[in-house]
């Protein structure tokens, strides 16, 4: 029997070692009966005109997306108060698709604490992002761990991430191994 | 015969004036033979707790979005170098409904350009967003409009939202009124 698969987006692709911190995702993903799949998995992209490639890396995303049971997204601030502008398609993609979306965070403080005041109106609803983020995990029937990574370690730190790990498992009926 | 639901996603909701600014939209679509449906559409919400609130407000934009043929979304740069992250997960809920996204953008430039050097790696395709924005615009069978809004008018100017319109009429066969 095949076993469920969880598409593991976040910024973690734009770090200098994405393929490791791919191969430690998936092998906490093993270890509860599931198969992560890493956005940067698959054959190397031929090289072409940059436009090219942008549309051959989105394709083989897209691929992985549709391929998989459910996503467990990183939504940790990424150059700015919200969470990677990549990660929230996806994880917006799984909402339309129908399929539970898990999502966590290494900043556990308010969105609204991180906004520099602009005259325009900031969310105000106690939550650590943009309320389309956190009602997509909980529309969808995921869940949401909003946790603080030890300082220095936000990249390496697993315990959240393995906390959905954990709740994904439950929720696909995946047979620990 | 009713015209075909364009929902209008972006960060006009956060402006003191995203009454009037969801207005105007509207106009323009409806003169393209389109219903414009702004997210802050509907009944006024009842007072409750925060997340209560938020849940509500997440509620009423997802019913919004299931019951529109297409979304133009706003995605000029908001609060850091990309696109508001509630417009992200929108664009992408369309994404993962199969029907097409429109997208348009205030600032010209490539979103390398506005990122500061932070020893992960930058997109480089020149693309002005990550590349799961404008992926998913082209994936979809939509159009996406790279313009430069004039100086001082990114909230007001409606030049690209305008040829966003344009393209979705066509698009969805609507009649012109």
């Amino acid at each position: 029997m095949s076993r469920p698969r969880v598409y593991l987006a976040g910024p973690e692709v734009f770090l200098p070692d994405a393929e490791r911190l791919g191969e430690l995702k998936r092998a906490v993903c093993a270890a509860h009966g599931l198969d992560g799949v890493f956005p940067l998995d698959g054959e190397p992209l031929a090289a072409g005109p940059p436009e090219a490639l942008a549309a051959a890396i989105f394709e083989r995303c897209r691929a992985h997306i549709v391929s998989c049971d459910t996503v467990i997204a990183n939504c940790t601030p990424f150059r700015g108060p919200s969470l990677d502008a990549g990660t929230a398609v996806e994880l917006g993609f799984f909402l339309g698709l129908g399929r539970p979306v898990f999502g966590y965070t290494h900043v556990a403080g308010d969105y609204r604490d991180r906004v520099t005041p602009d005259g325009l109106a900031v969310e105000d609803f106690g939550l650590a992002d943009n309320l389309m983020v956190e009602g997509a995990v909980r529309a969808s029937g995921g869940a949401w761990i909003r946790s603080q990574a030890p300082p220095g370690s936000s990249w390496s730190w697993l315990v959240a991430f393995e906390a959905c790990v954990e709740r994904a498992a439950r929720a696909l009926g995946a047979a620990a191994s």
